[in-house]
């Protein structure tokens, strides 16, 4: 079975897909966004892997502007704790390192241990196991990657440092998208997006029906549109599956009170991958 | 007046500084938000400006964490409509180009253009005005930058193509932050952060107090926070100044329906700079 994926064998968006799929999937590396939706839409891939926010830097909101443009729906959630390592090659030691490659989130989620080598050079690179494969492939004896544990396994590479990002509280919610929402019977939590008409009280109404249905939002994000006469996009996560009763008459009513309505998906919450 | 500046002279942050206090402001360039708030913080500056959102990409929501750190205000916003140029040094063509440097964000939201030519290289740089200076600096003949047309002057560069952003509905709200609040009496919009407990309806009660008051909401975020007990933070943007009775008010109430509440500024709204 081939998963599309953003970034390289050994990225955080590939151990999402082993974690889901098994390590005997074909993953499909692919540089952006985009060509991740591509696959799945033009079926090159069942499955796709995206990030769609971050602990500590937020919400990618471009990847919900792609779930609401391609006709793909989110399947299952996965959080996983992130934990960069520093990756040489195998007889290279800490003291020989003079350039680091890494993704720009990366570089700036270990900060704290970057400043304690002054005289690296740090160097962007599209993707952490990308900056892996690079050094791997042109045999670089004084450069090191900030990647995963699982670019190191595939790469082969050996763990210059270990844990090094800042904060420990580092978490990505993943989504995994395909062509069908294939509600699974256990749905415990429903995202959606709605675009309300920019009067006072519009949301205020949304929020009061998931209120009545005792239904429990966990996300909530408005999108303005700059530029055309202000419309507002909402995106929506709350707990509930689309087949339990309550959650189908509350979006009868949200739906009512909506200019239009997407359910992007209905899935399982599942524990964080450590 | 020294103003505290993410990226180099001639960035899209130097473009809202040099609009907000003139073109003889003092920009202290720094590599991060971080620095930026010190900057502030520690008096090294009267003012920063820091992006908070892209009509693209979404919000920077290390950003408003930063906001609630640290001891200081927003006291204006402004949005900037984002137009990437292609710069190279004089004399050199479109032609000659084989490499190109940008930030992320900016080669990213010329994929269309850079599609075109593709058996260019594409290296990412910290910031898109740095990467003209790099340019500068080094006489690369053979590359170009992603940058501003501000960039393009303070470095006295040539720009081989213009305007070559995809999406020409790309736009920035930035923030100008200072120690002090400094509420100007035509304030007619409020940025607030505040916490509510994890339970149904306590965000529907605060949006029914702002909609019972008829203020109008511009923007909601929510922000989890994960590992611990799920606690949420919400920001959100409203139109009223807090001169304004019926916005004193409506603070109040939320105020006593919150865990704690934070007015981030209180500020007029501004035209968009093209």
């Amino acid at each position: 079975m081939k998963v599309s994926i953003q970034g390289n064998r050994g990225s955080y968006h590939d151990i999402v897909a082993r974690s889901m799929f098994g390590s005997e999937t074909e993953a499909l590396e692919r540089d952006s966004f985009e060509e991740v939706f591509q696959d799945v839409v033009g079926k090159q891939a069942e499955f796709g892997v995206v990030a769609i926010e971050n602990s500590i830097a937020g919400s990618l909101d471009g990847n919900y502007d792609l779930l609401l443009e391609n006709e793909v729906f989110i399947v299952a959630e996965r959080y996983l704790r992130i934990s960069h390592q520093l990756l040489v090659l195998p007889g290279v030691d800490l003291k020989d390192v003079v350039e680091v490659f890494s993704h720009h989130m990366a570089i700036k989620q270990c900060r704290v241990f970057l400043n304690e080598h002054p005289n690296w050079a740090i160097n962007e690179y599209p993707d952490t196991a990308g900056a892996a494969a690079f050094i791997k492939r042109e045999g670089k004896l004084r450069a090191a990657a900030i990647a995963s544990r699982l670019a190191a396994e595939v790469y082969g590479m050996k763990i210059a440092a270990e844990d090094i990002e800042s904060n420990k509280r580092n978490y990505t919610r993943f989504l995994i998208i395909s062509r069908q929402p294939n509600y699974p019977p256990d749905a415990n939590k429903t995202s959606m997006a709605l675009a309300l008409k920019h009067q006072p009280g519009s949301l205020a109404r949304i929020l009061n029906i998931l209120f009545e249905h005792q239904i429990n939002m966990t996300k909530i994000e408005s999108r303005p549109i700059v530029g055309v006469e202000w419309e507002y996009h909402f995106y929506i996560d709350f707990e509930g599956g689309v087949q339990e009763p309550k959650v189908q008459s509350a979006l009868a009513e949200i739906k009512n009170h909506s200019h239009w309505l997407k359910i992007l998906g209905s899935y399982a919450i599942k524990p964080v991958i450590e």
